[in-house]
């Protein structure tokens, strides 16, 4: 299932099924018992939003506003530095565990919403990736059952501001910025995406090629995330990890490539879809 | 007032004013307007809170368990490095931001619980610390209209795992280990907690004296701290600012002072409480 958070033009936030070029509004349906897409992760209710899915009223995907596929996560684990191309282009040494840094979830936005350009800096960077969203809550999660705590998959741009990033060694700043962590379209359940090493992730700017890499060039894999965050919190459903971005960031292009309003910039990974977001000045 | 979150035994977490040597438990009478002392700042309703406090039951502090003054914060942001002691023993150079890290909410622990030894390290350590509780939303807050958005304070125990916290140059593993961030034993609202720099922050282990300092050694002072964080993000009541921990950390010292099952740590700051926490190992 591709499952997805959204609203119509004037209502409040509902989430629903993916179908095609249509949206099947299942949280109009079953919205008193599951009134997120959290909570329906939380319940492992997902036999019964494919049941209740015959029910709901359908939208075309043309009319509504696209949010974040998570808006609420109790966690965003971001793992920096896990594509060998990227760890050398920012000069890091090797290290034996994953950097983990955070996103509060008032960061982030949704797909085909803009990503916001801060009044106070144009250090505005894409960083493709993707991210797994936790389905069964756990502590020290062995690697060997990793997968299974896993609830689905989208695509990711963790959107930075260098400069803040850079104010000191800590990276909270430069990832916090509103309107930067975009999240979407949707999340395809983990029954449905078949991850693979061989799957490539690709960045675009504007249709150019900006990022790209397969999943067998990330430097923790994914159940190694999974136990080593899992280490030191308890992962919840819902929760996100994006696990990475690949070489070709703009900071470290010469000259450097900012992203500035009227810019396209897209996320497609292989098998799971294109999240697409323009950037606009913030208001 | 001071107010602080708790429960009773076999209870549900409530909240309530501090009367001396008792907690009127004033969620009993407004819990179904205000089921968290969260909820009563994001409303602004102190005066409700004194007003309903006479009809609120009686407990003896002797008799409750503390919770985390804000168990559920949407935000937690600790400044790192803010006092000249602590910058120095780290061997960190001076900056001209402050160094912001994050906690998640499932990290923290209240007054009078055992701060967690996780089975993982014993690299425990503590970190005495001044916590601002916010109560006016905003973004791109001016130093001088800082003090406004502060809803209260409250004393902080930044437990951190220093093996964790080194493993890379990002500190998010080694401080949120679960049960590691003390916070109590309550807030003292802003128009009775008068903060002056001449006040005293120290932290003990076991009776003896770790840490002190007065909060005219803060680096960044608490207008530039909030102007910051609200630069990158918008803070919202209730969200906690951990204002950074001064030297005698015991990771610095020879040998290092790292705590164990058994000892007592308690960070006392002048006019607001003393925080106090036993260690336990990990169940």
């Amino acid at each position: 299932m591709k499952l997805a958070t959204f609203k119509m033009a004037g209502g409040a936030p509902t989430w629903g099924l993916v179908d095609g070029e249509a949206v099947l509004d299942v949280g109009a349906v079953l919205g008193s018992r599951y009134p997120t897409l959290k909570s329906v992760i939380v319940a492992d209710a997902f036999a019964e939003v494919a049941a209740a899915a015959a029910k709901a009223k359908s939208y075309s995907l043309a009319d509504i506003t696209w949010l974040p596929v998570i808006p609420d996560p109790d966690k965003i684990l971001c793992i920096g530095l896990n594509y060998e191309t990227h760890r050398k282009e920012t000069g890091r040494s090797e290290v034996a565990n994953p950097t983990v840094f955070t996103r509060f979830a008032n960061s982030q936005t949704g797909h085909l919403s803009p990503i916001i350009r801060p009044r106070v800096s144009h250090d505005l960077d894409f960083e493709g990736e993707l991210a797994i969203i936790i389905g069964k809550a756990g502590r020290y999660i062995p690697q060997g059952e990793a997968w299974s705590h896993i609830a689905g998959y989208a695509c990711y741009n963790d959107g930075s501001v260098r400069d803040f990033q850079r104010h000191t060694h800590q990276f909270t700043p430069g990832k916090n910025f509103p309107g930067t962590g975009a999240f979407g379209p949707w999340m395809m359940t983990a029954d449905e995406f078949a991850f693979r090493k061989s799957q490539r992730l690709q960045t675009r700017v504007n249709g150019q090629v900006v990022q790209e890499a397969t999943f067998d060039q990330m430097i923790f894999d994914v159940p190694r995330m999974i136990e080593y965050c899992s280490t030191f919190t308890r992962l919840e459903p819902g929760d996100v990890i994006a696990t990475g971005t690949p070489g070709g960031v703009g900071a470290k292009r010469t000259p450097p490539l900012w992203l500035k309003p009227g810019d396209t910039v897209e996320v497609e990974i292989d098998d799971l879809g294109i999240l697409r977001n323009g950037v606009a000045d913030e208001a």
